[in-house]
C-alpha cells in the first residue's frame, strides 16, 4: 500500500467532519480525532509534494494575512501553505491602510473578504486583545456570509494570539510524532516546557500555553517549569491538568529547571513574560501611559536578569534521558555567545540540534495547509485520492 | 434560460466593441451601452463565481497597482479582481522604489509594464495632479507599445483620481440597479448627493463628482447639496446638467441638506473639501509652503465645524421617500458616536443600513474585473459562454 | 523552420548541462556555451510569450525576493520572470521581519525556503558584504537540502551584489546581440565602459564590473575609462584582461572619456564610486562612525564635482563610430537639464536613444526567467518544444 493510501485510510477512520467550514482558534476546541486528521493530512500533502504532484485545490482565491506583530517564519509558512493550495496571499498591512483612521474591525473584515477563502491572523502583542480581535473579525464574517454579502465564508487560521499558537504547537508535535515514530509512541514520554532566560522582554505566552494545552492530550507527562512570578494563564493550566487526566498522562508545575529536565525525553526551554505583567502592560497601553510602559520594561528586564541560570546549558541537557532529549524551540532562539551574551541556550547545544530544529519548523507550512484543506474540502479523503489520480505535476519539466 | 445566458444575450445587444483595448479614466468617456456592458459583465462574472466556475482568462500576467494614497477597500478590490481573472498583483510602492530619486513617470511606466496586463492607479490627493499622472503614465505605455518595447498594451483602471472615482460610482450604481430591480427602473428616481460634516479634512471630491457625472445618465433626478463654499469642479457640474438633459432626468444644486433629502429615493451624504481650497492646497504643496498648508488645514477644519448640522440624522432620513431612502456611502463613514463625536451619519442610521452598505461595496471587485475583461477580451459574449462551457471549478473539491 | 525550432536547435548544440541545479552568482562562473544557452532560452521564452503561449513550468511554488537596497526595475523584472514561469513572489522585507532582531542568515535562509524554487537577492550596498551574504544564504540552503529539511534546493539569481550585476549585464548584452544581428557579429566591436559625472554619490561598482567581466568574452575591444581615483576592483580588471586574451578581443584602461569614445560602437557612460572609498565606507559602517560616513560623503561629492566634464554630451557622441554608437544605460540615468543640472548624459542624447534604452531594459525579465528555466528544467530543449506543442494560451480569449 502506498504511503498516501495508508494516510488516507487513517484519515477515513477518524471522525473529523466537524472541521469542515470551521475556524481554527485553539487546539483545545478540537477533538483528538480532528487534530489527528490535521496531522495526517499534513503528512499526505507533504507526500504529494515530495512526489512532485500538484496539490492545488483553488483555481483562484485569496488568502488574507494580517500580522499585527512582526514575523518572518509564520509569514512565509502562511504564504507557502496558501500557494500550495492555489491561493494568492494578500497582506492587510495596517500601516498602509485606512484602519488606523477609525475603520472598525467589523467593516474591514467584510471589505477585504469578498474573494477570500482564508484569513490568517497573528495578534499576540496584548493580553486580552489578540483572541478578541480574531473573534470579532470572524463573527463579522459570519454575519456577512449569512446576509449574502460574502459568497463564501473564509476560514480562520490563528497564526498566534495571546492565548494559543496552534500552528506552532501542532508543527512542534508533528515533529515529535515523526521523531518518536508515531502518535501511538507518545504515551509516557516526559516533556519539559520550561522558561529560559532572555535579554529581551515581553515574549508571548502563547507558545508555552499552546504546548501545555496540546501535549497533555497524548498521554505524555508534561512539566511546566518557571521561576516564581512567571505564571502563565491559570485557565490554560487548568485545561492542561484536565487534558492530562483524560489522556492518561500527567501535568505538574515546578519552579526548577533542573527538576523539569530530569529524565525528560523532550525539552522546550523558552523565554516568556509573566502573565500578570502582560495584563498590566495592556492596561498601560490602553491608558497611553508611556512612562508606565517604559518603567514596566525596566522592571521586567531586571526581573529576567535574576534568572540567568535558567538556560539550556550542556550541564542541563545531561540531566535528560541519556543526555539526549529532543530539544525544541519555535525559533529564533537567544543563543548564548551567538545572538547574545547570555540567553536561552548554549551555542553548542543549539548547534547540535540545528537539523532537528529546522525540521521542526518545516512542518508549519503543511500544518497550515492541512487546516485550510480540512476546513474547505468537503470530502478530504476522496480529494487526496483525486489529487494523486489527477497526477498533475507541480513542476512540469 | 439560465441567468448567465440572459446576461450574455443582453451584452450582445449592446454596442460595446470600443471598450476593447481601451483605458478607463472617467465614466463620461464611455457610452451608455458601454457602461451597461460593464454592469452586465460584472453580474455575469459574479454569477459564474457563485456557481464555483473559474473565470480565469490569464494563465500568467501582472496587474500593477499604484496607490499614491492609502487604501484598504480599493486595494483589496483590485487584488480580488486581478486574482479572479488570473493576474498576479505587483504593487509599485513609491516609498520602496527609486521613483522618488528623479525617475520620470514615463520611464517607470515602461519599466514596470513588460509583463503587465492591467495598471490600477489611485492618485486623488492633489487637484490637477491625479488625472495628469494617469494620463502621462498611459501615454508612455502607448508609445512603448507602438515602438515594440511592450508586447502588450496594459489597460488602465482608474482607481480614483482628482476628477472621477469610476470603480466606486459604478459599484454604487450597480448596487442601486440591483436594489431597484433593473437599470430600466431608475428613471425618475430622486437622488440626493449631499455634503456632510466630518471632523477630518480634505476628503476627495472624486466621489461626489463621480456620482453626479454618472447617475445623471439614467434619467434620475439628481440633486447636489452642499453649504456655500463647498463647490465641486464646475466642469463636472456642467457635465451633469448636460447628462440629465440628454437622459430625460434632471440636475440641480441646492444649499440645504433638508431640501435635497425631501422625498429622495437615494441619499449619499458624504464629506468633501471645497474645490477652490484643494486648488490652493496643490499650489502650497508645489511651493513647499509648509506653514501655508498647516494654516489652510486649520481654516478648513474651522469652516467644516460651522456645518455640523449637515449630518444624516434620523430626522433627516424621515424626510426621504417613506423615510426609507436607500442610504449610500463609499465607506469608511464618520459615524456620530462611533468613530467620532459628530460626523456624517447617526450611528442608528448607519447600523440600519449596514447590510446594504456592505453589499454596495461587494460590487467593486466585479466592476473592476468587468472593466479588465471588456478591455482585454476580444469577444466577451463568446468568452463568457466558453467559461461556462469549460466548467473548470474555482474550488476543485 | 520556426523561430522557436531554430532557437531550440541552437540550444541543443550548446553544452549547458551544468546550469541544471546551479546558482547564478557571476557571469564568469559560467562557460561561453552556458551564457549563450541563457541568451537563447531568453529569446525562446520571449517568442512563446509573443505568440500568446503559456510558459508556465510551475503549478505552485515561491520565488523569494530579498532587496537590501531599493529597486523598481529589478524588482519588477524578477516578479515578471517568476510569474511567467508560474511562481508567486514573496518578498522578504527585513524592515518587517525578525532578521534585524539577531536572527542569523543561515536560519532565515532555511525558514523562508520550504517551498521556494528561486531566491533573488540584491545586496550591493557594501563592498565585501553583498556577495558574502548571498554565499552564506545559499550555503545554508545546500546544507538544508542535503539534510532533508528542504524538499527542493532553491536556485539563486544574483539580482546585484557588490561584485557583479549579471542580470543587468546579460540583458545589456542580449540587447547588443539583437542590435548587431547576432552574437557572431560582436567580434571587433569597440565598447567604451566609462565613468560619468553624477551629482549623487556612491553608485554601485557592479555595473561597470559586470560589463567589463562579460563583454570581454565575445571578442570585443573593451575600454574602461574613468578619472584617476575611480578604480574598480583590481580582480575584475585582471579577469577582463584574461577574458579578452582568451576571446581574441582586447581590454585596456584609459583616463579620458574622449579617448574611450573614439570610434566606439557601443558606449556605456555611467557614474560609480571609487572602490577604495567604498571599502572605507564599509569600514565606517561597521564601526558605526556616523561622522566619518558623512565626511566621506562630502569628500566624494567634492571629488565627483571635479569631473563634470565626464558627461555623454553631443560633442562626445560625435567621436563615436559615425557619431552613432549604441548608447547603453542601466537606468535611471542622471540626465542634464532633466533630472539634474549636470549629469551623466545630455538630454538630447538620452531622448534620441530612449527607444533602444527601453528595449535594453525589456530583456531583463527574460534573462532572469531563462536563468531560472536552465537551473530548474532537466531537459530545456525538450521542455521548450513541449511548451509549444502544449499550446496553452497565456490569455485565453
Amino acid at each position: 500500500m502506498s504511503k498516501l493510501e495508508r494516510l488516507v485510510q487513517r484519515l477515513e477512520r477518524l471522525k473529523s467532519n466537524n472541521l469542515y467550514q470551521s475556524d481554527f482558534y485553539w487546539t483545545w476546541d478540537k477533538t483528538g480525532d480532528e487534530l489527528d486528521a490535521i496531522f495526517t493530512v499534513a503528512d499526505a500533502l507533504r507526500d504529494l509534494r515530495e512526489r512532485n504532484l500538484s496539490t492545488r485545490v483553488f483555481d483562484s482565491g485569496l488568502g488574507i494575512s494580517i500580522f499585527r506583530d512582526n514575523s518572518t517564519r509564520t509569514r512565509f509558512s502562511f504564504a507557502s501553505a496558501c500557494n500550495l493550495l492555489g491561493l494568492e496571499v494578500s497582506d492587510l498591512d495596517e500601516k498602509t491602510s485606512q484602519i488606523a483612521h477609525g475603520e472598525t474591525v467589523r467593516e474591514t473584515a467584510n471589505m477585504v473578504s469578498f474573494m477570500a477563502d482564508v484569513i490568517g491572523i497573528r495578534d499576540d502583542m496584548f493580553i486580552e486583545e489578540g483572541h478578541k480581535y480574531q473573534k470579532t473579525f470572524m463573527d463579522a464574517l459570519d454575519e456577512g456570509y449569512e446576509r449574502g454579502i460574502l459568497e463564501q465564508r473564509p476560514t480562520l487560521v490563528n497564526l498566534q494570539c495571546d492565548v494559543d499558537h496552534p500552528t506552532q504547537a501542532m508543527a512542534d508535535l508533528l515533529h515529535v510524532i515523526h521523531t518518536f515514530g508515531g502518535v501511538e509512541n507518545l504515551r509516557g514520554k516526559k516533556v519539559a516546557m520550561t522558561w529560559a532566560y532572555s535579554p529581551s522582554y515581553g515574549k508571548p505566552l502563547s507558545v508555552p500555553q499552546g504546548v501545555i494545552g496540546l501535549f497533555t492530550r497524548f498521554g505524555m507527562d508534561v512539566t511546566l517549569a518557571h521561576p516564581e512570578g512567571y505564571e502563565v494563564m491559570g485557565d490554560i493550566e487548568d485545561l492542561a491538568r484536565k487534558n492530562a487526566q483524560a489522556s492518561g498522562g500527567s501535568y505538574r508545575k515546578v519552579h526548577s529547571m533542573a527538576e523539569a529536565f530530569q529524565d525528560a525525553d523532550i525539552v522546550y526551554p523558552k523565554s516568556w513574560a509573566p502573565f500578570k505583567a502582560m495584563e498590566r502592560r495592556t492596561q498601560l497601553y490602553r491608558a497611553g501611559d508611556k512612562a508606565g510602559i517604559d518603567a514596566l520594561e525596566q522592571e521586567l528586564l531586571a526581573q529576567n536578569a535574576q534568572h540567568k541560570d535558567w538556560t539550556c546549558s550542556e550541564e542541563m541537557m545531561k540531566r535528560t534521558r541519556d543526555g539526549k532529549a529532543l530539544y525544541l524551540h519555535c525559533l529564533p532562539a537567544d543563543i548564548t555567545g551567538v545572538s547574545c551574551e547570555a540567553g536561552e541556550v548554549d551555542g553548542s547545544v543549539f548547534d547540535r540540534y540545528m537539523e532537528p530544529l529546522y525540521k521542526q519548523a518545516s512542518f508549519k507550512p503543511y500544518i497550515i495547509a492541512a487546516m485550510i484543506f480540512m476546513s474547505k474540502v468537503r470530502d478530504p479523503a476522496a480529494a487526496l485520492r483525486a489529487l494523486e489520480r489527477r497526477g498533475a505535476p507541480r513542476k512540469a519539466f
